[in-house]
C-alpha cells in the first residue's frame, strides 16, 4: 500500500469550523484580522460561545493539498493526529474517501480534535483561530519507516513548528527522506508563522527540503526581502525549487537560473478565495510527481487554484479537474 | 426565561452531513431519491463509509424554523435531544447563539446526536439518510410544565412521530399547551411521513393541533386528495389554520371560508432548495406570533423562503431579513 505512494502529507488534522462575523467581533475577541491565531482551549470555548452559527469542513492546509493530490488521481498518504472523537472521524473520513491512506490510528486518549474557528469578515477576509488540540500530541514516535513508507515526496509545513515535537519530527521525516530518496516540499503556511520559526526554517531549507512553496508575504518574510523581485533574486542563491504564489499576480517557478512565469487566469467572481494556495500546491506537486515540465506544473497549479476560488470552501470538490487537459487550461497566458 | 417565549419547537436535533454524490450511488446503497430514509447505525456507517468529502451544518426541519424565527428577532425555545458529544455540541451551539434558549442538557449516556447524510444528486434533489441517534430517546419525561414554559405556541413535525415515545411526547404537549392556552403547529415532515401516520396525524389535527402546515404532496396525502384544488376544498372542512405550500407555484392560506393566496417571489436562480419550507413556516410563525393579518404572514413567509433559496443550507444566515419590512417585500404580487 506505501510502495506506490506519490505524495506523503505530514501535517496538523483540522476541521475548519466557519462562520460570518463583523469586524467588531474581530476587534472585540482581539485576535489579528487576516492570520493564523493559535489558541488553548479556554479560548477556544470562549469564542466559539460568542460566535454565530457554523459550518464544518475539513481543512488544514497540507491535508487540503493532499486532498486535491488525490482527488486528481494521484496517490497520496497522510500522517496527522486526530482524536478518536466525532470530528476526528469526520477529518479522517473527508480524507479516506478520496483515496487518502491514513497513516495513523485515531488516538483514544488525549484532547480533542484540533480545528479552527474561521471568521469571515463581509470584505471576504479570514482570520482563523486555531486550537491545535489533538495535533499537539503529533510527536517523533509517529514517524518511523513503516508510516512513513516510501513516498516520491513527503509534504511539510511551517505550522508543524509550532508542535512541541514538530522541529524533531520534522527533521526525523528529513532524515527518513534521506534514506529513501524521497524529495520534500516545504509549505511556509504564513508569514508570522515565519517570523516565529526563520533561523529554523533556513536551516531545514539549506538540508533536507527541496521544494520551497510560499506567497511573496512568507518568501520575503524568510528571504528578509521587501519586494517580491528581490525575494527571486535571493532564492536563485539557493539550490531548491521554489514555487511562489502571489493570488491575482500569478506564480513565478525558480530553480536557480531557470524562471517559469505562469499568470493567474482572470475570473469572474471570486466566491471564496481560501484554500488558492493549497489547491495550487496540490496542483503543482501533481504536475511535479508525473514528472511534467514546470510550465505545466504551474499550469495545472494554476487551473486548481482558479477552480478552487469559484466554489465555497477550500478543498477541491470531486470532478471538479474532470475536464482539465494538460496544455489547454482555461489559462489566460501560458 | 420561559415567560416570554413565543414560539416552542419540540422535535428531532439532526446534524445534516452534505455530500455530492451521482444518481448511481443513490441506486447503489438502495435509497429512496428525494425522501427522507431512516437508517439504522449500521447503515449509517456503510453510508458514510462510501461516500464522499461531506459538510457539516446544524439541520432539522423544526430546528430550521426555530433557528429562523430567533434569527428574525423572535424569542425561541426548543427541546430536542442531543448526546453530550461534538455533534451534539455543534447543534446546541448553532441554536443558542441565535439566541434560542435550549431547554434539555446533553446525554450523557446513550447513543450519539442524530445526523442526516444528505446526498445531493447533479439535478440538485436531495436525498435525505437520516440515523436519529440520541433524538430516540426523546420521551415523555423530557415534556414537562417547566420544559416548555409558557410559549405563545408549540411547534412540532411529522417526524416526532417517528420516534418510539413520539406519539405520547407529542400528546402530553398538546395537553399542556391547552392548559397554558398556548397554540399548537404541526408541519407535515414529508408524504412519506404522513403515510406513515395518516391516523395520528388526522386525530391530532381534530384535536390539540390548531395551525397544520403542509406542501401540496403532504397535505394530499393527510386529506387523500388528489389535485391542490381538492386539498383546499377539504381543508376548509376543518378548524384549523392551514398553511400550504407550493414551491414555485406559492402558497395558500385557507382558515375555514377565508383564503389568502401569495404568489411566489420568481428568482434568477435557486442555489440550494433545501429549508425553503422551514424558512416559510419561520417567517409565517413570526408574523402570525406578532398578530400581523394572514395576508402579510404570508408575505414573509414568502421573503424567508426567497433569500434561503438563493443561499447555501437550510437556515437563514444571520442579518439575511435586515432589509424586510413589512408589506414591502420583492414579492411579485401580494
Amino acid at each position: 500500500m506505501t510502495a506506490n505512494t506519490q505524495l506523503l502529507g505530514i501535517s496538523n488534522a483540522i476541521v475548519d469550523i466557519l462562520a460570518h462575523v463583523d469586524q467588531d467581533f474581530i476587534d472585540q475577541i482581539g485576535a489579528v484580522t487576516g492570520a493564523m491565531n493559535l489558541i488553548d482551549e479556554d479560548r477556544a470555548r470562549d469564542i466559539y460561545e460568542k460566535m454565530g452559527p457554523a459550518t464544518e469542513i475539513s481543512g488544514g492546509s497540507v491535508a487540503n493539498t493532499v486532498a486535491g493530490f488525490a482527488n486528481m488521481g494521484g496517490s497520496a498518504a497522510f500522517i496527522g493526529h486526530v482524536r478518536k472523537d466525532q470530528l476526528g472521524e469526520i477529518f479522517n473520513h473527508d480524507m479516506r474517501t478520496l483515496g487518502v491512506d491514513i497513516r495513523l490510528e485515531p488516538a483514544k486518549i488525549g484532547v480533542p480534535t484540533g480545528r479552527s474557528y474561521i471568521l469571515i469578515t463581509p470584505d471576504g477576509q479570514r482570520t482563523m483561530n486555531t486550537y491545535l488540540g489533538s495535533c499537539t500530541e503529533l510527536g517523533i514516535a509517529d514517524i518511523t519507516v513503516d508510516t512513513v513508507g516510501e513516498p516520491k515526496a513527503i509534504l511539510l509545513e511551517g505550522y508543524v513548528w509550532d508542535v512541541a515535537e514538530g522541529p524533531a519530527l520534522v527533521r526525523k521525516a528529513m532524515n527518513i527522506a534521506a534514506d529513501i530518496g524521497a524529495s520534500v516540499a516545504l509549505s511556509l503556511s504564513d508569514s508570522h508563522c515565519v517570523d516565529r520559526h526563520r533561523e529554523s526554517f533556513l536551516e531545514a531549507v539549506k538540508s533536507g527540503v527541496h521544494i520551497v512553496i510560499a506567497d511573496d508575504d512568507e518568501i520575503g518574510a524568510l528571504m528578509q526581502t521587501d519586494t517580491f523581485e528581490d525575494s527571486v533574486a535571493a532564492v536563485a542563491e539557493y539550490d531548491n525549487l521554489f514555487v511562489l504564489t502571489r493570488s491575482e499576480r500569478g506564480s513565478v517557478i525558480v530553480h536557480r537560473d531557470k524562471h517559469v512565469v505562469q499568470e493567474a487566469t482572470p475570473v469572474d467572481k471570486v466566491v471564496d478565495s481560501t484554500g488558492a494556495g493549497d489547491a495550487y500546491c496540490a496542483g503543482f506537486l501533481y504536475g511535479w510527481a508525473n514528472d511534467w515540465p514546470l510550465d505545466e506544473c504551474a499550469l495545472i497549479g494554476t487551473y486548481c487554484a482558479t477552480r478552487v476560488i469559484q466554489q465555497l470552501g477550500a478543498r477541491i470538490e470531486p470532478g471538479l479537474l474532470d475536464d482539465y487537459s494538460p496544455g489547454v487550461s482555461d489559462s489566460a497566458d501560458s
